[in-house]
């Protein structure tokens, strides 16, 4: 792998920094438009630094560009490298509406480029237990899904560019939340209603919110129920999966969520209640597992976990809760 | 305080339990369907057995009426108490729907006795000393709250009463969300807007639901996310209340819902999180308090917490969520 | 069983309690030197009072006797009810020193009466659950035992006769210091090297202590470390038994002692930290499987669990753990 | 501070990294026994490599040698160190044996040099607090101590320069025991007799011991109980400090020894059981904080937190528990 990074803020080095760990992979040239700190940066990770994005996107020894910009230059950057024949993996969300995110992901489709979301939580090792788990059948079929996500900010946190709606796409639905319906199709399938509330409730980030709850619904009925916050004054994940003969439930994302804990219970009436937890009190992987998927994907000529319909599906999801909120009432998405 | 118990299950008896600790109260009768039973334990509680409910509710020698029957007797024998000069102490839900409910309540305000919901939530340790920690104001203006509730059954449990719709009035979110909806009311005040999915996961109870997610919102644009469920497959009670200074959160009711603990924590950006814990290992008095409660309207002549308004509140929310689940739309309640 | 009650404070009102739970068992009569009392709670249990302990012991129309006092008259009660042909079931600590717990356990061998001492902790579910993973190998050989166990007592603790040394033969270490000695011993077997350091750090209880540290050995050289407090603020029961291949945790006892907890790891290099886990939220059973114990040991004509033995081991235990305390060096045990 | 490092082990990459927070500090150059290693580590620190410990003790431009290897080399390192004038912060144990380590210390005191102990625990942040908390005299007087600390090796374990006495000096009372001895005495002071017994339970490092446990009394009766295990199969780290008034817990130190949390809590007879608890859910930056009391130390010309007493005295006490397991009898250290 042969990679060009686009965005040096704190995703474009964590990025950088994982890419370290892989086998046959090499950092050549990234840029950001703050270019005195990517110009250090770029020297301390010994690559080229390049002044615009198009000139990354265009050297033809680079395989692939790495997006870690803020969602309003996904469409544009995507879009040419996909065209120059780059295989692409870009943050969350892909884009900042459903429009943006399906040309992204159909020009992937069509030019044969792999397309990879940051869906890192997919790779968080409590998350992986927990599709692990499911995948077994351990706790048969699922009947319902609570995800609980949130950070409290910092202080200007309503100034970032997370705050300015044409950059973003939208508030903390579309920033964490994001991971929380990824998570929540990974697990339930795709859902055929939706509905949510917003508010605006701390931060002066209006029209966008700060808060999102929402309910999802599947065609059989299957419910998942997710909270992300701004608000969230001690930081909080929380994923419990319910099914017909027990539970798994991952807490924490290691850091400043607390350590990463994988839980799985069984349905026993009257009994103790017994549970298998693994504690994962190592680092954080799921940067470096990415690159590992992408490469993989490469490589065997598949589909990445988290493709381009995973990020379009997300950000559709998104935009459906925001629909309902603003009519008061249940939108369909199957 | 000379009380007649209606219904020996197993509320009747807990509330005869707890007003032995009361002073100066005394079990005076008590009468139930399940007449063998109930003979055994009126002789163990030292009571007389009546045959029929009307002929505790017209005992002259008895001043108070505990009503421990499924919903659906609810309204005539709360009305029949209430007429008959009684003061009420009725279990959650007050009734079936909120036509009856509010029967039930406005009854009581006509006639002048003192009627009090079985809202024993409120008078738990933990959720008094959130209410202690809220009131002093030190979270601030509430954001949100989230409720979750859930108790995985019993095999057999959809053969039970509260699975016949006739009886019970609905299904989860009528048992144990009522709960979770008048604590949702305590703390947020009235609602405006309120969105529900159901579902019939596991046990044969259709049309009623055994898990119940919803939504509310105040004017002011606070939500309360709850969720009730009977799949929930280790007992869970969760309260977590966000405010703009800080959260409140409650854990477990004892037994086997787990140590009752309360938590305090402020907003504190960019430093350690900080946490003021106070476990709460000793039993459920939480029906003693009940009684002290009613006791103390009755004397000092005022409502009791959790009043016949408040539990027609709760039914008449439970009764907006399930008909938003119908039309597929937000329910205006306000 | 046809049982005779003497002592009827806590722990004669426990015993009690747990009989009526077990078949074909009966409370015959009780007597207390608090007579008033006893009276009240024989009539409410429906039994005989006797004023003496002598005319329990006598009669023709017991087989067991439960001796409830503290340990002072331990030794003349059992001695005499052992010689009458009765099954004893003892309190903890069998006897005030070991001259008189030898005796005990001698007499109950030559007369072939069953005694078992009142080591309940061996029944309780966590400590049940860990012996039986014990017993099937999965950690291994053990290495080392840690036992964490105390009280923060009330006001006037140390006004309790448990402050008097002539009758309770030691302090704390002979309090709940000896289910530690015992369940040391239940999973490392005898020891042949102890020491202790004794303090007396807040209740006015010298020449008793309130804080017993101790350090027992193997022949093989396994440890294990226990400490017994009556200045614990918080109740705290806490085992743990390290193996080669694994651990095993026993956390809390339920009530005041929080959720008792079993936890199971395995050694496994550079993985994460695996556990299984069971809560136990249900009440104290213990009370009642030493019943069923006794009962089974009668029965079958085997020894009990927790037997004569095992109750003067413990208190030989505790007794040299105070002679090293004195002497300041390893006092032998084997 | 213009730093030397000798030895590029862990720790020695540590403080090099931990230095590059400091200001004002430069890492000037580093050597090693392992000089392939040590080059590449130079380059990528672009300090100065040499090649033999004496060549960076006499360098002019340098005032400051952290001593990074393992214990046997403290001595001769520290001393030369010492006698060219430069201050001295030396890891933990200060030497292999209580007469070394004099040397050292006395050597520091008698030329003016500042010489700090790597006791990093007393700079984490659970520990501060618990000490902060200590010397607001909130818990009052203190009782006792106990300290469990252990970690569960890796494969080979017993093939590292810890388990080769001539190098190390002692085993795991030596290796994390040391850490254990010196917070006792930070909190309870000086010793006056202490009691241990060590054991060798799976790791093939006779005559060294895998497991210290041992007891340790003050004059006026206080008594701290540690546990030093290389076979805690799941990291630990427990302190638990009592006092007349209430206790503080220092539970984890984040990484694998999970979340580093400080509880507070205050004795409170028939009141709830409540703490006050600090997350302390960043990385640790207790190697920072090291250069920063060192720094301080220098700059106000005092002794820093951890001196060269202090070194001297966790080893004092460390070998005076080897005595009393040799000699079965308590070791006067008073």
């Amino acid at each position: 792998m042969r990679v060009g990074i686009i965005g040096a803020g704190l995703q474009g080095r964590r990025r950088a920094t994982a890419l370290q760990q892989i086998d046959n992979a090499e950092l050549i040239a990234l840029t950001s438009i703050h270019t005195d700190e990517a110009k250090i940066i770029a020297s301390e990770l010994e690559c080229e630094f390049e002044l615009r994005w198009e000139d990354i996107v265009s050297r033809d020894d680079i395989n692939i560009i790495a997006v870690c910009t803020p969602p309003d230059l996904h469409l544009p950057i995507c879009t040419e490298a996909l065209k120059q024949g780059k295989h692409v993996l870009c943050e969350k969300p892909l884009a900042r509406n459903p429009e943006e995110a399906r040309q992204i992901a159909e020009l992937a489709a069509e030019n044969g480029m792999k397309l990879k979301g940051g869906f890192n939580l997919r790779h968080h090792p409590g998350i992986r237990q927990a599709r692990e788990w499911f995948d077994e059948g351990i706790i048969g079929e699922p009947h319902f899904l609570r995800i609980r996500y949130g950070i409290g900010g910092r202080p200007g946190y309503d100034k970032e560019w997370r705050a300015d709606k044409e950059v973003s796409g939208g508030g903390q639905l579309m920033d964490q939340g994001v991971h929380a319906l990824d998570l929540s199709r990974w697990f339930l399938g795709d859902f055929q209603e939706v509905f949510g509330f917003l508010s605006t409730s701390f931060w002066d980030v209006a029209p966008l919110e700060d808060n999102a709850f929402a309910l999802l619904r599947t065609a059989k009925g299957q419910v998942s129920s997710i909270h992300a916050s701004w608000t969230q004054w001690k930081n909080l994940f929380s994923l419990e999966l319910s099914g017909r003969d027990g539970y798994i439930v991952v807490d924490g994302l290691g850091g400043a969520y607390g350590v990463e804990r994988a839980i799985l219970g069984k349905r026993a009436f009257l009994e103790p209640f017994r549970e298998e937890i693994i504690d994962f009190r190592g680092g954080d992987h799921s940067w470096v597992e990415e690159w590992k998927e992408l490469a993989g994907a490469i490589k065997e000529d598949r589909e990445p976990l988290g493709n381009g319909e995973d990020g379009f599906q997300a950000v559709r999801l998104a935009h459906a809760i925001y629909e309902s909120s603003r009519r008061g009432s249940v939108v369909k998405v199957g």
